[in-house]
């Protein structure tokens, strides 16, 4: 295996491919080209498509989810969410992204999960519903109080829609978050931490516990 | 004023001419040609170019805004919430449609809301975030247990961004719901009521109260 330093990893989601090189992140849009590496790509993905054009352009790529033990019942689990929950004894993993999954496990053991839109998403949503609804959240709206503008009553509608469910299914148990708007969600929970870059660091995690990934 | 069988009302919305005509709901996509009418039009609008169509293409039309009397502090209030909420003395008024309208009135006064996206905007929403989440709603889902395949994980999470705003605003206090969506949500509420065309029943209520109204 190489060394640290040269370690390119890639997480193919439904918008970019996300890289880290040497620590830092670069992220290029699906139909964006991509230069070239001449180290091994160790990756994941969502998109099958973007995960072929990867594999196609790029002198060595390691798809990890062959290297990937992970159990559960759920259906159509993306890998994503599954690197993410990797190694979690008891807690709830809210990865915030361009969706927000939110994933139980217990025991070490993965119970179930749901698909929140992410926040940007519910902004364009209510911008397609009316032009009338066409706001940026006000992230300091205040959620005790009943809205009384149409800007204080979306970001309310959104913030309420994503931290009331993952408040009714985590009771007191410890939240993880991670993911772009992961920091930002956590400041409205109590027995949670924010964990930067959890998928590439399980990505790692992966890679050194495989003496077969070369 | 014209007799009840030859009134003709108009709710205009951000996607629809919605008519009641003798007791007919027809709708129209704002885009379509309009039959002319020979009777008064009777209407409201939150799409100010579609009223102005409207009372360009057709003989004779009422903008029933002249004729509310509605206080509220919130600003922005589009004129179809205040029309539903007219003359409510407790409750919450839901009024489900592209966009979930949710607002308060206590003695009779308007204290605020909030506005989700309606239940086929979340759809569309997670269409749009990725083709793997591209699913109709299970309406049968069962929200007491943690989802274990894609469909339900977005059914859920819908149902409950929609219901837990909703439960926590209203706590024990009485829910009246309308529109589209309104009859299918009010089945996770105990104490609520759902009312069919609660909108043209309080525009009829405007008219019959306005002896200017011609």
């Amino acid at each position: 295996m190489n060394g640290e330093l040269e370690l390119i990893l890639c997480d193919i989601g439904n918008t970019t491919y996300h890289f880290l090189i040497d620590g830092i992140h670069k992220k290029y849009l699906l139909q964006e080209s991509l230069p070239k590496f001449k180290e091994t790509i160790f990756y994941i993905s969502v998109n099958d498509n973007a995960a072929k054009k990867l594999e196609k352009n790029q002198e060595k790529c390691v798809d990890l989810e062959e290297f990937l033990d992970f159990e559960t019942k759920y259906k159509g689990m993306g890998i994503d969410r599954k690197v993410v929950c990797l190694g979690v004894e008891n807690a709830i993993i809210v990865d915030a992204g361009s969706a927000i999954t939110v994933d139980i496990m217990e025991n070490f053991k993965h119970k179930g999960g749901f698909i929140l839109p992410g926040i940007s998403r519910f902004i364009n949503t209510y911008k397609k519903i009316s032009v009338k609804l066409d706001y940026e959240i006000n992230t300091k709206v205040n959620l005790d109080t009943i809205p009384l503008c149409t800007q204080d009553a979306i970001s309310y509608s959104i913030l309420k829609s994503i931290i009331l469910p993952i408040k009714e299914i985590s009771k007191d148990r410890k939240i993880i978050f991670t993911g772009g708007d992961g920091e930002f969600l956590s400041k409205y929970f109590d027995n949670c931490i924010y964990k930067d870059d959890l998928i590439f660091k399980n990505m790692k995690g992966i890679i050194n516990a495989n003496n077969r990934i070369a």
